[in-house]
């Protein structure tokens, strides 16, 4: 139990991400995201302080295929499982801050 | 040409989401999303400030089927083409702010 224990913990270490090296590798993504996270396009998201597990998971799923978006499988072919969790870790990293609601 | 241009204009703004509208609706993504657009649970993403024609596409896509959530079909199966826009509008109305980039 104590050695299964502990290769989960370690196991998650491995894959976690690295955001100095997400923010470098967001030169992919620059044009339509920004490396600020702040969308440039109409069609593109913005991904600034994203939930890191939501955008690691899209973008797996536009590597594998499950999500179809023409930009998106072009870029997330180029990506390795490292760099999509370093990307996540860059683009969830940046803080977000919410104002007053609109109206109230 | 000049009532052809008339036409666009007068369609476009048909078609705008009322965002006060889109707040009430809002009841239904709340739980996860929450009202203020920021995500509740680990799956789901943030929304706040997020680009008023990507939500709009993605919710027509999930309702459509062409994007795939289990929870997202459900919710969207339920949604107006009216509610899509004003959901859209409610969301990319509040405002987000994003700091200094983190490292520099």
């Amino acid at each position: 139990m104590g050695a299964a224990a502990l290769f989960v913990i370690a196991s998650g270490n491995a894959r976690a991400g690295d955001a100095k090296a997400g923010r470098a590798k967001a030169q992919l993504c620059q044009a339509c995201h920004g490396v600020d996270g702040l969308s440039k396009v109409p069609d593109a998201p913005n991904l600034a302080g994203q939930v890191e597990g939501y955008l690691a998971t899209q973008l797996r799923a536009f590597k594998s295929g499950a999500r179809k978006s023409e930009a998106m499988t072009l870029v997330a072919a180029q990506l390795s499982d490292q760099d999509i969790d370093n990307l996540a870790a860059w683009y969830s990293s940046i803080e977000i801050s919410v104002g007053k609601l609109p109206g109230g």
